[in-house]
């Protein structure tokens, strides 16, 4: 499975603007399987108040931006997960999206909101839900997500071979704690953070891709860049650590669940 | 509180040899609060049966090593946290203790048992206790226990400010994951390798201190080692990531517990 990471820095509030920065960027990543844009990838991130943040929403019903990427998804023949500025009814909610020719196929909203996100977005009530590509088992974080270790550890316990992890870091340590959980959970993590500035706000890039082994196996930089890396799901499902270490079945389900 | 890492090679299966080894690294350390020691400290590691292993046990009553660490707490005025292979009836455990000059104020039997310690060992059965030294919480894990992101973040919600980490590494990965434990955690941990080898095996000894941010501040090499250095464990309870980010109040617990 040949993954593109997408980072690029999203157009803030015009959305017009920002498909059209998008269309060279997924025709140079046509040869993935599956592409990662960073999380709010249709919006863009720090909106000065919940009215502004409304305005640059979309229902997944009516939204342009799924529309042009399913569109891609059909010319190209791969999949898509974007972060997306979703509204419902009156409700906001920061949501990941996993697209292909055929629409939207899974849909997450984030658990965990940063900062101002408490304001504007109503937090994620969709759980940890799993998503498959052929016989890829995929599920889906939203970047500050990432300082909770359960949710990575439920995800690999429900068998997934692949985190997507759609960001908006505008600090370092995200990218230095990915190994891990991809290590001690033995799954591959493939983290989209966007670039450039908002307002007072500098996004850091370095998105990563990595391997069951810990091992940061991609990395881009602090500019917009594609990275391209093909996996082997597969190595996901081994979670023999030695002959007679079996990462998951000697957890101690007496002690903890 | 001063912790002092005593990173050294125990003498295999010859508790005199190695009670002669400790002495001076002990008194190197006498201004430190908290000695930590390597797992199975007082044994060695890689025995050829369950037999040898139990020859080379001590039962907590009448233990030989923990009265000579017991008389150092005493002269020295300090803690003693050190790997211990326990004997209780017939089972052995892989133990750690926690010391002070009135004798064991703090046992935990290692959870997660690695490699031919299953056939050694009976599987730890005291849960995830909680000691103190003075106004400061204090969880033990050993070694491969590192592997099982679980009990980290049960200590830590038991609001221990120090994790001590006896180890006998024989790969490098545990090091490198030791900091993100701390950052998503918020807490200190101390990790105590050994060095050295035993047959086919040797230890990787880079033990480390790290802190509440994730930082390493304090690395051993590879040699016979003691680390010294000045924490203030206080700094673990402040759990605020950002003025709205609760590390542990922002856990989704309808989601996971």
């Amino acid at each position: 499975m040949k993954i593109a990471l997408i980072q690029f820095a999203p157009v803030f509030g015009d959305l017009k603007s920002n498909i059209e920065r998008l269309k060279p960027l997924l025709v140079k990543a046509k040869n993935a399987d599956l592409l990662v844009l960073p999380e709010l990838a249709n919006s863009g991130y720090n909106f000065g108040s919940i009215e502004e943040a409304k305005q640059f929403s979309e229902t997944i019903e009516d939204s342009i931006f799924i529309n042009f990427l399913k569109k891609y998804c059909r010319e190209f023949q791969f999949c898509v997960a974007t972060g997306f500025l979703e509204r419902e009814d009156r409700k906001l909610f920061n949501s990941a999206l996993l697209i292909d020719q055929t629409g939207v196929i899974g849909k997450y909203r984030k658990l965990h909101l940063f900062m101002k996100e408490k304001e504007y977005f109503a937090p994620g009530n969709l759980g940890l839900p799993i998503f498959t590509i052929g016989d890829v088992k995929i599920g889906m974080l939203i970047c500050f997500d990432w300082m909770f270790p359960e949710v990575w550890r439920r995800l690999a316990l429900k068998d997934v071979d692949l985190i997507l992890h759609p960001s908006n870091l505008i600090l370092p340590y995200a990218q230095s704690v990915i190994p891990s959980y991809s290590l001690v959970n033995r799954i591959f993590i493939a983290t989209a953070n966007r670039v450039g500035t908002e307002e007072d706000l500098r996004f850091t890039g370095q998105s990563v891709i990595t391997n069951p082994k810990g091992e940061l196996i991609a990395q881009a930089g602090t500019e917009e860049e594609i990275v391209i890396l093909d996996i082997d799901p597969k190595l996901a499902r081994d979670k023999m650590i030695t002959p007679m270490n079996d990462a998951f079945k000697d957890r101690r389900r007496d002690i903890y669940k």
